[in-house]
């Protein structure tokens, strides 16, 4: 096939999609020969020369993987395979504006999950030095009604609750799925219903209690979102 | 700033740079201009107008925009905002082999952490169909000790434990996430150990036992994989 000839009559179409097929060749071609980050890549005129297609085309399928995080461009050492920001894409995406709304009450839910399932790791990592910082954050709440400061006790609890896993990834997610928490807490009608169990009562649990304790607490905690699910 | 000149001598750089400022702007004029999914945009040659840079620049800035699902081309109408799939382009990004060994140690994790929170989203969802469709799965293991079959039971029955849960991102995250699974498990040396609480065990809880029961049972079910958080 000249890909060039045919490129100068279907450029739009036929460029994107010898970029997709280049794109999943040099993935197979990655595993295949078991490249690990920070190995070295062929240069882009090698795997032009090897995949027989047009310069743009291998320059657009690079760029991809470049914007993925999987390869990166050192000086001197040319292009290398690199270990991407997982989160990262995903967060480019993770736009509450343009996500199906079927897809914002997945990740609403997604959040809940996550908040109950959280004790496990958190009595394993808990200090006493971050407890007293959770309690300072519960302590500082301001209870005057006021939205704006609502949302921002609870970014500032629940963050914390996440940071005291101790795992990042865990963290960085969290963070990522707060505009779409906010997103559907807006969607909810009439007046914002607080849990019975406080910030400050879960701290005291964390204090004194039990993980089973915990997880009680938490799901009275979160009861009015609970109950928003059981009615749909 | 003259950026044909300048994209001459520095072609490629200038190139990548170009094109990360554009899917910028291009971001935010959606935001700003409100679009929502299903919304003509602007034709390309009108964006490289009010952008006044190349049109190479501005078909890579949408070339990433359409790989991450966030606009698409149909016939007769041009260009579209669409809505991305999320999971998509994390899952792009989500291989074993090239992620970083701390994020899989933190992805395994996480995978706890929604296996111990699946509970109340199980216990609001659950009908008799799925119970029995489950325990169908847990008669049918194999318990012949080959890992193959082993780790076929487990995303069977696992996999069935989150589509009961009746939300779909939370089934195809789940999914993502099995090779990861899979190689956390295989890096732990020595003998496979399995919790008290058989799968078995599981769907009689789900059957007669409260949610109460269905976490504990869940815990002691996932315990060797605790047991080596522990140890770190």
């Amino acid at each position: 096939m000249d890909v060039k000839n045919l490129s100068k009559d279907l450029e739009r179409i036929s460029t994107e999609t010898m970029a997709d097929i280049v794109e999943l060749r040099l993935r197979e071609f990655f595993k295949k020969k078991s490249f690990k980050p920070g190995d070295a890549l062929p240069k882009e005129m090698e795997l032009v020369a090897a995949l027989g297609v047009s310069r743009n085309v291998v320059r657009e399928a690079l760029s991809r993987l470049r914007m993925l995080g999987m390869i990166e461009t050192r000086k001197k050492r040319g292009m290398l395979l690199a270990r991407p920001d997982i989160l990262g894409t995903f967060e480019r995406v993770l736009d509450p504006l343009i996500i199906d709304e079927h897809i914002l009450q997945d990740l609403f839910e997604l959040r809940l999950v996550l908040e109950m399932g959280l004790a496990d790791l958190l009595f394993l990592r808990k200090t006493d030095k971050d407890i007293a910082e959770l309690e300072k954050i519960a302590l500082n709440e301001s209870h005057d009604g006021v939205k704006k400061f609502r949302v921002k006790n609870e970014i500032a609890f629940h963050g914390k609750l996440y940071e005291m896993t101790g795992n990042d990834t865990l963290k960085r997610f969290q963070v990522m799925l707060l505009p779409v928490f906010g997103y559907v807490t807006t969607m909810e009608k009439g007046e914002y219903k607080v849990g019975k169990t406080t910030h400050l009562d879960l701290v005291n649990i964390l204090k004194t209690g039990t993980k089973e304790d915990f997880k009680a607490g938490m799901y009275a905690h979160l009861l009015p979102h609970f109950e928003t699910l059981n009615k749909k």
